[in-house]
């Protein structure tokens, strides 16, 4: 069977929404990318870094989940990476409160032995550095890399971020990112843009909006699931990611037909992750609620019309 | 055939976008409507009032599409309603620049006889005693009414707007009208609260993010078709509610299963209006067109998984 190498921060986030607040939960790309794909039986590894004050616990819990868990670097002394922000009153934009790097200042990332010839690769946000750092370790060429970062990176580090992207197969990017990246304000031009840096897929995460993916001429888009409430929208784009790359390591296909249903896995997935703070609603899922809701994703999407 | 009885405003619009700007062109819910409609061939007739300087080819425009301009009031020495606007850079939002109700001020609408008995009648955005005082004139309870109506009477005319809208099967209203009409944020309880204010079946237009319908516990959603450039998006949601009212006249079918289907057509056809000023694309838009996009919409919509 594939394997699914996974890259990015674990955290300490302490959230403010509407509905509630936090205190310091676990967070940060990997768990949410890792607990995603984990709904598709499929051995993975996450290579991060955390501080002392990191619960074993947690890792216990991903290695249940059939997550290596061996890639992830226990800092002596040091304090996991920490962030805190608070959403505003729409749930689509928030501010950073406070952001404590501590052990992701100078994480140098580590691949276990076993994943070197991983044929999925995550990359997730992280400094692209890092990112590339992983690539070099590689021993086979991957199937399938899949690249998400963020504008902070186009802001403080674009070269580098330029050369990582140069290097993957997809990237995932939200809508405003993806116009910064490319200087076009449509997103169809934004992503044709996007594919001559290197990327041969390109999906556009819209949030709320759904999520689109380009292949040069070709486009799907898959809708976030409606949903009564939105409760925190931390790590749904994690939990996108996961659930695309999970779904694409079980199937061992990376032709654009099956990309489409990664992309509404991915899209079923992640309308779970906002019900509940932080990674609590991943945790617990069952395989019978994702199989519900995907039928509930068919009604709202399918339809039949005869051409003539 | 069934037969659809549309009401709405004829306008002169000026209009500027970042990409030009219009001297007064012909607008106004109803055209948008009509010219939509008529893209099914059938027998449909609008409800409306111009001055005595409304240009009358255009009313013969309208005839040769199959569109009965009998109750188009002529005021003689009257001049047309005029709305000038200016879209801001992402399209999205606009400032109304300039309103001259003129002959639409001391409307009193009169539906043809021939239409009395339209099995559909889509009320186009207009003040709600206007659209009140068509459905008096019925002599035949129709199959199906469609209300639009936006923000505007909501804050100007909000009792004569719960009138009409408790006696309509179906309400199109865009996503923050939903929000501002029913108090809620979530989509999904916007459009239950509003059920409950009259219509069954409740169409959310989010612009170039798609559209949704409700139906009790029922959602189905389409997208936009994402376009490389978005050039006047006046009319489109008129366009819209065109070829959803069209094509349920055409098909006589308003089961939900054939409303899918009706949205699919308005989503398409509306990515055509968007395309030049004014109504110039819906006046000569082709068959053939329509079905090479239709089949973009399967394309970027359909998917196939098995559920377990």
């Amino acid at each position: 069977m594939s394997k699914l190498l996974i890259v990015g921060s674990i955290a300490f986030d302490a959230i403010e929404t509407p509905f509630g607040k936090t205190n310091k939960i676990v967070g940060g790309a990997a768990p949410y990318i890792g607990l995603s794909a984990s709904n598709f039986n499929i051995p993975s590894a996450i290579v991060s870094v955390v501080g002392e004050d990191f619960p074993l616990e947690y890792l216990n819990k991903l290695e249940e989940k059939n997550i290596d868990t061996s890639g992830i670097e226990i800092v002596k002394g040091g304090k996991t990476f920490f962030w805190s922000g608070k959403y505003h009153n729409d749930l689509n934009s928030r501010d950073t409160l406070e952001t404590q790097l501590n052990v992701l200042a100078d994480f140098n990332p580590i691949v276990p032995n076993d994943y070197k010839d991983a044929e999925i690769v995550m990359l997730g946000n992280l400094h692209p550095i890092v990112q590339l750092g992983v690539l070099e370790q590689l021993t086979k060429k991957p199937k399938l890399v899949v690249l998400d970062t963020m504008n902070f990176w186009m802001d403080s580090a674009l070269e580098d971020l330029l050369k990582v992207i140069a290097k993957v197969d997809v990237i995932t990017i939200n809508d405003e990112e993806a116009r910064q990246l490319s200087g076009e304000y449509s997103l169809v031009k934004a992503a044709r843009a996007i594919e001559k840096m290197g990327p041969k897929y390109v999906v556009i995460k819209k949030g709320e909006h759904g999520a689109l993916l380009f292949h040069n001429e070709q486009i799907f888009f898959a809708p976030a699931l409606p949903l009564e409430e939105v409760f925190d929208p931390t790590g749904a784009g994690d939990t996108f990611a996961g659930g695309f790359t999970g779904f694409l390591t079980k199937t061992d296909d990376i032709t654009f037909e099956n990309m489409k249903k990664a992309i509404v896995h991915a899209s079923n997935l992640a309308s779970f992750c906002v019900e509940k703070f932080g990674t609590e609603r991943m945790e617990n899922l069952k395989r019978e609620e994702v199989q519900k809701r995907l039928q509930q994703f068919k009604e709202l999407t399918q339809f039949e019309i005869e051409l003539s």
